[in-house]
């Protein structure tokens, strides 16, 4: 893999922020280490990057990760050994897993991830069975994936405290790839079996502002370790509730609090001599997918939105209400693969980091938002699928998935002279994902399970 | 890599064999999770297999692998995030390790595997610098390996209970890659630190039969697990002390216990039709590095031995004399690439395969000791070293290492008409490398630490 291009203005920022990473390589690792010690990773995640050179975030941490599928098979045995762990804290003895997907039994390439994902699963020795809570799946189900693999669906069954399929297959933990957007079904709640990740990590109860507001700690303490502007690592937010877009309600205290973020921006940028223009991103606390998601660059578009934006802000997946987003700061994308934006998503299982690959997206500009066309997963060449397996539609989008073909391993020697190489910036993603990934635990660490 | 040929008469018995593993691979993990709760699985290991289609083992554990160069770099980050746990269990905070190497330092190949251990240490984001124990390097030193890259080693001192380098360097934990053939050094003895693996695993203390005593113990419950004959996977042996080679003491000993143990093997082969001609390996009790080891097939070869083979036997590495040796079944190995004999050495990390290679021997029969040239390892192509980097003796060597591409992934759907490949066949050598780890560990609890 070619690594992305950044652009020449922010190259040398980009550099001296590896190598201030590089340079605290062994502290770093050995806060994490620390840091395990006293909280449980979640089982997995996967995370947005954003890349401008002069700051580097993860701006999403997804609980719920569905593209394994982009993941380079390579690193399967090393996402194996990862889940191995997790699957022993959870369950001692554990000979099987109950693997729940979520409902879109259409999306080719989400079925990819489940196989993807039961693969993982299989080669740690664990008997693995799809069970599915899709009310229009009433008995075993094939369906073909993307790729012409083969997924069976069993729907689930309650039997006392007890999640089964319908011979009986009671394993003691089950694993969610669904994140709950539309609310914890009945059959899951109360379960006596081990819920990875817990019924607390789907999107009836989790808030996109509780995790920044962990991600504050964590990314305080990494500055002072590292011996940088907390700044570099962290976008500014707020939150903004009471909302709702169809009726114009809140609208000029939105328009507000994206006015003083601007400038609080605006004031950094000065401060540091940066010469872009602010912008933030207003997405729906609770929403996911890429849905309920806009850039805004001044309070006034805020004020203005036409009815299509508006109703693309209201709902998001499941045909949830938009009345809480978060105001997130910006952070531009500088980093292009043949001229097109390109943004890192990194993937992890337990403490570890297992994959990533690079979202492109020919259509859109550096400030905007690349999970944007839903779930129509365009792959790339042959590693994904070929073309004449997609449909008019997905054969018609614009974004790739190029799948890393190395995890990021920094070159310690000779950390002063060291410079930006895919190795390098590779491994820097992966310490920001983890990050976020810490976050995520002590965000769920500060839950309760919810009242349901 | 194309996978070795197996002889064609016992083809179809190895694949009953795989589809036996195959078959149980969910009970086998979980037996294997099971057992790591109970016993602490070795810091690193690797094993060699033999494998005649009708039987299947390792042969011989290492506690201080000297190959690491010869495994494939892309599963390096699997060997860290191994590692880590290992790290983390021997010395929760640990930040840098101390590693101690064997003190031949003109083998070029040696100095690569030092080099590629640093490297997997160093990608778990820990300190790693070299200490040696060899007198004659008095000041820190920088030696080429045989692909070109360097090491820095430096000398040891001891300050109190403490083992330093000069500028204080003083790591909470110390890897050993010296094997303590030649006894351990007085620097080593009454640590405050962690060393791993712990001075008892040294040649010093260590005893091939103690292992196989536990490895009797492995193979016997693995084999109930599977529902297989316990012999297809565990080879018999005695032991013979109080020889001395040199003034033929012991020799009607050694001769008897020969015979008693080919007549065994014959009765076995009887039963199941085997028309191999028995034989028997002779080793010492505590040897290492392929010294010591000879082939027998009748009592009378032990009675006849020649001048050569009674010196060859009665000193091995470090000059140690030999008097008690393990007898141990042979089994011969059916596996030839390109018509040389071939033989698999499995690498593992904490309870993990991190890889392996194909020991490839052309001028070997099937019942011979591959690991016979003695530290002249021969690379293979490009991924290990260039034929001009070799001396003219060790290009003069027909040793070759093969390295696996992959780990071995089961094909866990169609057990029952699964055929036998390269990922199936090299999951089946890691399940057997992983009872002779298990086998070690339980070997290691059984001891004591040594008086010395």
């Amino acid at each position: 893999m070619s690594l992305p291009d950044v652009a020449s203005a922010h190259r040398e920022e980009l550099q001296d922020f590896e190598r201030a990473i590089l340079a605290s390589q062994t502290q770093i690792e050995s806060w994490f280490r620390a840091q395990w010690r006293h909280h449980h990773a979640p089982f997995y995640g996967s995370v947005d990057i954003r890349n401008s050179g002069y700051k580097l975030a993860s701006i999403d941490m997804n609980l719920f990760p569905g593209g394994f599928n982009n993941l380079n098979p390579v690193f399967l045995p090393l996402a194996s050994v990862a889940a191995q762990d997790a699957v022993e804290r959870a369950c001692a003895d554990a000979q099987s897993v109950l693997l729940i997907p979520e409902n879109h039994t259409r999306n080719t390439f989400y079925l990819q991830n489940v196989y993807a994902l039961c693969s993982i699963l299989r080669h740690v020795g664990l008997d693995v069975r799809i069970g599915t809570l899709n009310p229009e799946i009433t008995e075993i189900t094939t369906l073909e994936t993307a790729l012409g693999d083969h997924i069976t669906l069993e729907p689930v069954q309650r039997q006392g405290n007890l999640l089964q399929l319908a011979d009986g297959f009671t394993p003691c933990m089950i694993l969610l790839n669904n994140d709950l957007s539309g609310g914890v079904p009945e059959i899951l709640q109360g379960l006596e079996q081990t819920l990875l990740p817990p019924l607390k990590a789907g999107w009836t109860t989790r808030r996109k502002s509780t995790h920044f507001q962990a991600y504050n700690q964590v990314a305080s303490e990494f500055a002072q370790l590292v011996g940088i502007d907390e700044w570099t690592i962290n976008p500014y937010f707020e939150v903004c509730s009471g909302l709702d877009f169809t009726s114009h309600e809140g609208e000029n205290r939105l328009a507000e609090t994206v006015e003083r973020l601007l400038q609080r921006i605006q004031h950094k940028y000065d401060e540091l001599g940066i010469q872009d223009k602010p912008f933030v991103i207003v997405k729906a606390d609770a929403g996911t997918y890429g849905m309920g998601v806009m850039s805004v660059h001044s309070a006034e578009e805020v004020r203005g939105l036409n009815r299509k934006k508006r109703n693309k802000m209201a709902k998001i997946k499941e045909g949830l209400e938009v009345s809480e987003v978060i105001v997130q700061e910006g952070i531009y994308t500088y980093e292009t693969l043949n001229g097109a934006t390109a943004e890192p998503v990194v993937y992890m299982m337990d403490r570890f980091v297992i994959g990533g690959f690079y979202r492109v997206h020919q259509d859109r500009g550096p400030d905007e938002n690349l999970n944007a066309v839903g779930m129509h997963f365009v792959p790339l060449q042959c590693n994904i699928a070929s073309l004449d397996t997609q449909s008019a539609e997905e054969a018609a989008s614009k974004r790739e998935f190029k799948p890393w073909e190395q995890l990021g391993i920094p070159q310690t020697e000779n950390v002063t002279q060291a410079r930006d190489c895919e190795s390098i910036r590779l491994y820097v993603y992966g310490v920001l994902a983890r990050l976020s990934l810490l976050a995520a635990a002590i965000e769920l660490e500060n839950m309760s399970e919810p009242a349901v």
